[in-house]
This record gives C-alpha cells, structure tokens and sequence, in this order.
C-alpha cells in the first residue's frame, strides 16, 4: 500500500510564522490557537477558523466536529515548523480576527480598564482572571500589547472564548460615557483595598507597572485605591497580580 | 590616540550562556543576573559575584561600588550576545548560588510552600509578592522551577534579595517541623477564602494549576480553602496569580 502524504508547502509554513508578527496578523486578519483543549474551545465558540492543521490522532478524534472546516494533516515534525509553544499539542488552527462593536449596555458589574499593558502574559493572565471573577468586559488603551499575540492567546487557557477585550483611546471612551459608573483606579497612594466598598456596576482602571495610569485618564477616576504594601520593601506588584487582587476584592 | 579594547572570548561568552542549563548552573555554581536595577541591588546583597560585564556608561556610573570585584568592559554588540533579554540594559553580573540551611525558627508569619510549579515567570511573580506581604520564606518541592533560570531571577524585580528561598523534600520537611503552624492549602474544594480568620503564623501549601497538591502532601492540610469562582466559566486561575489573591487575603 502506497500512503500519499499531503506535505505542507514551505510558503505556507512562512504564512503561518508570519502571523507572529501584529503587522502581518492586522493585514490579513487572522491568528493562530493551539493545543487540544484551546481548539476544543475554539470549535463551539464564535470565532470563524480558516483552517485546522492537526496530528493524525487529532484528526481521528474530532473529524466530526470538523464540518466544512478546512483541515490538513501534518506529521509532528511539520507541527513543530508552524508552532510557537516549546510542546506543540496535536493542532493549531488559523482564526479570523474576531471584531465587534462595544455594547456600552453590556458594561455592567466591573469592566477592567488596561492603559499600556505591555506582557502579552500578563494580558492573558488578566483574560483568565477576569473570566473568573465574572467581568465579561474588558478595555484596552491602543498600546496594549495585542489579543491575539500568540503568548497572549495561549496564557488566557481558553477564557479569551469568554470575555469581550475592546481596544479604544481610553480618553475618548470615558468622554464618551453617559452614565459612568464609580471607577477606580489602582495606585501607590489610594485608599486602602480592603476598605474598599464595592458598587454593583463599576470600572477598574490599571495601568503600567513602570508608568503608571495615563495623566489624561486621572480626571476620570472616582476612588483611587492601593494594595497594602505590608513590608515596605517590595517595589510593586506584577500588573497582573495587582489587577487579580482588586478583582478579587471586588467581586 | 590609540583606544585598546579588550573584546569578550568566544570561549566567554559561550560560557555565559552556557549557565542558561540548569545542569551547568548546577556543576559551575553560577547563575547571571542582568540589567541596571537588579544588578544595584545585587551589589547591596549577601550575594558573592564573580564577575561583571557592562558597558561604558554603566561602568562611568558604578566603578565607586566595585571594589574588588571583577570587571569587564564589553560592547553593546558583545552584550547582545551574552544577555538574555530582548533589549538588554547595560549590565549583566555572573552570580555565586547561595545556599543556606533553613532556619525552622525564622518560620514565623506566613510560609509558602510551593509544589510542582513549572513556570519560571510564575515563580518570580510569586516571589515579588512574597516580598510585597511580607512573607520571607518560601519553600519549594524539588520538582518546582529553578529560583536561578534567568526568567525568574529576572521576574522577581529584584525580590530574590529579600525573600529565603529553599528546595526540599516536602513531605519530609512536614515531619520533620516539631510545631507544624495552620496549614493551608489552595484547592477548588475548600471553604471560601473570603471567609477564612488569619492565623498569626501560618504554611500555605498551592499546587500546579494541573495537578493540584501532591496527595502525600495533604494529610498536613488543616484547611482547604477556595478562591470562589464566580462566573463559573473559568476553570483555573494562574498558579501565581491564585498564590497572589490568598497571600493577600492572608495579609
């Protein structure tokens, strides 16, 4: 018996290896998801797939969730080619760019506001916390490091299914808000977190670990609030952490 | 005039970056440290340096605080190739390991013990806000990522200088405490960590976000707490980030 095997050409190899970079993912609106479990998710969510590149073991346990998605079988040593993680996981799929209006009614409970989060893990890590918490909004100033970045993408473990993440000028956003809820902002110098009283519906605002929240946003925040530094000598927190904290106490 | 410089040995350099391997840093006893900020508080540390390598202006700017140690003058160029960082800053010092026995009777406040944690940036995270609450020791399963993989070294922020750091045996360290304080573990099973009463001195146990604890290590559980999930969506949170949100509620 001869196999014939479909092999993956090189200039779809270079394709796929281009959409590491924001610039070509912008271009051509499309990213890539990896691994068994993100592209389970991936399946049953809202998010268009252009096509599944995946292990012949993969193939056999998920042909028929596949439908009249574009699918190609790759050896491991070609998913090794087109994958970013250290352990490729059985697949990778190339998504569409998924972009909606924001619906200022669905700003209810907190929205988590980032100005300049740079760690494309630490953004992740925010999705899945936020996603824990309950908050399905999620604001991000232009210089935020990209959703779909691959580190940003894996780091969420799926939540990026879950929660809504909007880019916008922030300045303009509030400006735009009619009826803007009690909003907060993590500092060095607000008031105590854990005698913060949370309201129903608010927004939290976080900014960079180096610089802080943007001096044009200040005018818009309500309570600024801080997260005891009980020692005196850690220097800061990891933006992440610190968002995870507040999150925690409000909810 | 005639500038002489002394050029960074291939020999060097491939040494350097041989202390990437945890089996190298292992046999040599050295790890490297980078950038301008972690290397001042090197210098205010307990730590032995062997030697540093940084650029003119950093040397301009440091040479009172160098006393006797080991200096050499390098390129941007040959920085590159020694670093590990995306964009290196002006300094990288080569390290001696620092080991030192634990001390059972500086265990006071709260202690953390991790097991089985693989992500280097988690571990560092976790030691940052170690630092921030207060919390000086951190004990760690053998298996749990190397303190000295330049990630974490380079996560902590500078924490590693403030926070004792042990690898041991986890379940022989519970029977060897004579009197083992409050011992707490982060499961998705336990009481709501909202509302659980701080204990003065306390252990606080958190497992691998895909493992959970070890089972041998649970019988020195007193208590299981949760940090509640509140959308029901997510399904874990960040191994630092969880560690995070109860040493704050802890604090």
């Amino acid at each position: 018996m001869i196999l014939t095997k479909i092999m993956i050409s090189r200039k779809e190899i270079k394709f796929i290896k281009s959409l590491n970079s924001k610039k070509n993912r912008l271009k051509e609106l499309l990213f890539t998801i990896e691994g068994e479990k993100m592209v389970d998710e991936l399946l049953s969510s809202n998010y268009k797939i252009k096509k599944i590149y995946g292990k012949k073991e993969w193939y056999e346990n998920n042909f028929s969730k596949l439908d009249l998605i574009d699918f190609q079988r790759i050896s491991n040593e070609e998913l090794s080619r087109i994958s970013n993680l250290k352990n490729p996981n059985n697949v990778l799929a190339l998504v569409e760019v998924f972009s909606n209006e924001l619906d200022y009614s669905s700003l209810t409970g907190t929205t988590l506001i980032l100005d300049s989060i740079n760690d494309p893990g630490n953004l992740g890590a925010i999705i899945r916390t936020c996603d824990w918490f309950n908050v399905r909004n999620l604001i991000c100033s232009k210089n935020t490091v990209d959703l779909y970045n691959n580190k940003t993408i894996q780091s969420t473990m799926g939540s990026i299914f879950r929660v809504n993440v909007h880019y916008c000028n922030l300045a303009e956003f509030f400006v735009s808000m009619n009826n803007k809820p009690q909003t907060y902002a993590a500092t060095l110098d607000g008031r105590n977190l854990k005698n913060v009283k949370n309201k129903k519906d608010n927004f939290l605002i976080i900014g960079s670990e180096s610089h802080g929240i943007s001096e044009d946003l200040m005018k818009f925040v309500d309570e600024k609030v801080k997260i005891e530094n009980i020692s005196g000598t850690g220097e800061s927190l990891n933006a992440a952490i610190a968002t995870s904290i507040i999150l925690y106490q409000l909810s």
